[in-house]
């Protein structure tokens, strides 16, 4: 039974601290929150113990891991805490939106020698896994083009779109970019970009691109194609589909139910599921599952915070293209 | 190249006549009605002859077979004529609404030895026939249960509802009396049949019934369901599911186009195709040449007599049931 | 928060036990089970007390509510001491297989007048949900056919089929009979079935029926077809379609994934969901929603013990019908 | 009715003489082929005339239109004959691949002022012109991204391939080039290409780009992506997908029939159409309908060769982005 230390006990981090606690394996030991109410009244209903002091967490020698749920320009120095505190991590993606602070965990991590997972959900989410392993198998043969679909139903409010300009790169497409390398166990060498503002003025005043086209060639010579928008009026669309030379996979949308609607007007099914985490509730309890299986049995955890820089540097050379016109080169 | 006199320019007329004229192997060369001017109408199209009165053509030693479009009584007597005439014959379902009338066709094409073929076009759907050609094949292994659905977009004006009660025993599910025979390559020995009037009087002023569901056995122990209505909101549906010990196969609906419509309602797509000539356009092309192609091997047809007189015998066997509340036993 | 007695740790009971203690309202208080090693394993787990004596708990006055997991023929003791005793009760379906039993419990439900909730789980899943509030909001206007296929992927060892012969009545289509009483709001008036051995002898070697059909007739005139079958080859079968004089609501089948493969073969889903826990998992949570619902505003259940005495009504005619071979008209 | 003479009895023209042929108010008069056998066989089957010289079916005041449906190359100097002529014409697409002959075709056409209709057919295919309507009728609100993927199943054999360097512009996406500007109502005006070779050396000796990427701009901003590939080996695929501030509409891809088969293995729909004049078989009907349509009222036809002119314009641009590896501006 591995004690966690859940950091952060807004937004995310409630989930997170469930699917702790409801593991066969875990136990939700600790909540810290510079908002000390909110960590006591999420630790009470699991019968954690609750600080706003992060050390007072990492100072109790039964804890072994650590979820970072806390904003991401906070995430580098609650590493570098966890880190030199022996503890497991588990990081909500991204890193950190700066990649010298990113290169700076790294360093701590090489030396400190902890575990470290970067919570890229998607790759745990079921279908999307399912297509990974099809072409994994070889069902598709060599892939050949790669198209990501990811489409957010609606625009952050203004104030957060103020904090990360760019950030369909950063916050969205980002999972894209780190689903591409996982997907085709490759490199991109080469990002084109271009993006719109298309949402009308009240909705994004400070005129930050809310449409994205991206085209990616892979060191492989796979062409990767990734579209984004910060509101599709039918819900959270998320689609992969992978084409090689023997077929074509796809993982295609979900839906809160499976209703069929027959009328004078045709069939009707429902919207897709609107809300990221009903979406990826499954992909949520795998990610922890994947960190808890990999601590158990002492191998590093499948994803790394070389993965995490990875999808960031994409991102950055991704903005860059949008801003200049031209392709951007890859290297690392 | 077969010489073809149509017997019958109105509704289903023309449909024919289209596809015989547009066939490879076959020439339209009379038209009969005794509407001379419907006759001349589509005869011209394709530089055909017309004619009110059928011995006329039937005289005409280059007309190898007729095609008989006219309405159900009728069809008795233009098949003992076509048949004394020497012609291979095509008929409309049915055969004939009377058992004695059918019964006596039977003797006459024993006389005659003439190639006769009843249009149970939904034989040759290509949805329908890769169905049964999967039970064939024994995709599914021994099949154990069968399920039709026949519903009709709209009900048939009264006067013509008046000349056929029972009609959706008679006229709609005498096509899935022959597809369960067809399907299963078995003959049911028991039929329990349930209708109800659910239409307004204003539409279905004579209370013919026009819903009913349809519970049969067949000689292997094979359960069949078929259900039915004269008025389906979202088009004219026509489905087909068998089960058995290794899977189960639909033949599901068909649809104008493919487009799908995503939007904050839900994903809509076109109702059903709404008019059975639009739903069937390829299982009347399909059964012609059927036809064809057995005059030309010289082989017997696909379907006979004796299938529309089982058809026929089923559903006289489903309006006992549904009349008396009690199931019936078949037998031939 | 309500305190729960769980009664039953085997098969379904770890279920319902995870379900209590993940929900907000509830707590897992005790574990019951005569084999009382797996009532203290279970209780374990969420920090419960465990016994093998069900007085013990019900003695236990933090007890709100006791939830019946154990073999059918014990619910209607348990029933009876947990109303005694004064707990709500949540006992999964069926109530009991003998009605004179059922009829008991009535009586002691009557006379203590606690809560009583009879887990007819597929009332609670969201799809069938869906489909039910459809019909309540006349999206189909008057519904007039009702079609419910209900599959299991294999029939249960021929110890447990020697335990209640014509199970396919009383433990599968048993659910349908509810089903169509709560979506059509409705009773039936008569029941028509046929049943049939398909499964061979090595898994069927005691020749019950292990496939049937089901024809019934409401007293509004609507008609029901059900069909049901205990080898499904490609998973949990489990579809509701309901027609009606605007149109159909189909509740369709779930996938463990939305992968759609591609190749030469043709376009391939996954088979369906194998096992019932997996497609019905939200029903389970959503219906000890209800129950914990109900007595937390102090109002009666959505389901009692009158409507598992209805279907179970329902199942013992279609046995009758089935055994006579005759429609046999319903009454209460 | 209108007397036609089909210039080019090979691949497409038999397709487009049958269609002639069968439309009301169409007649085939002459066929024109140097191979004058292939003329004649064609002919005969629809009572026209045969010839091998263009000049003297041109000489025939009786013909009113002129079908064009040689190879590419010829295309030119077939329509100034028919444009000096007088005759109306039909040419399937391109126009030319040579941006002078066009511009020469483009001179003769004003000064004759025959009716000229390209025959880029997509845009009669009743779902993707569903599609175009929707958009017009403002189901999605403004557009702003446009997803085509256009993939054939197999290459060409190789002599074909050497003809046409960079075919996948000139031959296939030439009419997702058309079908953006259709759909959009809009001009390109930059686009970004990548090409790969995916197909082995046996297959593609010439190594000519088989796998291609292509992203535009709009001039309203939207955003546009082609996908294309010379081997999709579940069949001819052929989507279209239009997103705006309202919804999405989707053109999604046909089957040869609707059966599924549910086995252990999943369930599995039928491959795509794999012969493109299968999968667009009612778009040719149709755009020879409008063209007909379009002389009999005597109004410009729905699209000229200006479409033509500009669908080759960006193909060209697209091999030189392609070629140079940087996004190329558009301008006419």
């Amino acid at each position: 039974m591995l004690d966690f230390c859940l950091v952060g006990a807004g937004f995310i981090g409630p989930l997170h601290g469930a699917n702790v606690a409801a593991h066969p394996g875990a136990r939700l030991a600790w909540v810290v929150d510079l908002n000390v109410a909110a960590a006591r009244s999420l630790a009470h209903k699991y019968g954690a113990r609750a600080s706003g002091a992060l050390d007072e967490a990492l100072a109790d020698p039964r804890v072994r891991a650590v979820i970072i749920c806390t904003p991401p320009r906070t995430h580098a120095a609650i590493i570098e805490a966890a880190a030199r505190a022996g503890k497991a991590i588990f990081c909500e993606k991204p890193v950190d939106l700066d990649m010298a602070k990113v290169d700076a965990c790294a360093k701590v991590l090489a030396q400190t020698k902890v575990p470290f997972f970067v919570g890229f959900n998607r790759r745990f989410d079921p279908t999307h896994r399912a297509l990974h392993d099809a072409i994994r198998a070889g069902e598709i043969g060599r892939p050949e083009m790669l198209i990501l679909s990811s489409r957010d139903p609606e625009i952050s409010p203004p104030d957060v779109v103020a904090t990360t300009p760019y950030g369909i790169f950063y916050d969205t497409m980002i999972h894209d970019f780190d689903m591409l390398r996982f997907l085709l166990d490759d490199e991109p060498i080469e990002i084109f970009a271009r993006t719109a503002c298309m949402i009308d003025e009240k909705e994004n005043p400070h005129r930050d691109p809310d449409t994205a086209m991206v085209q990616l060639r892979m060191s492989s010579g796979a062409l990767v194609h990734v579209n984004s928008s910060f509101r599709a009026a039918y819900g959270y669309d998320q689609r992969i589909e992978a084409f090689g030379e023997k077929g074509m996979v796809v993982s295609t949308n979900h839906h809160p139910t499976s209703l069929e609607r027959h009328g004078k007007d045709g069939i009707r099914r429902d919207p897709l599921l609107y809300f990221f985490i009903d979406r990826y509730e499954q992909s949520y309890k795998r990610e922890l599952d994947a960190f808890i299986g990999a601590l158990e049995t002492a191998t590093p955890p499948a994803i790394g915070l070389d993965d995490g820089r990875r999808a960031l540097a994409i991102a950055e050379a991704g903005v860059r293209s949008a801003k200049t016109g031209m392709p951007v080169a890859l290297s690392y």
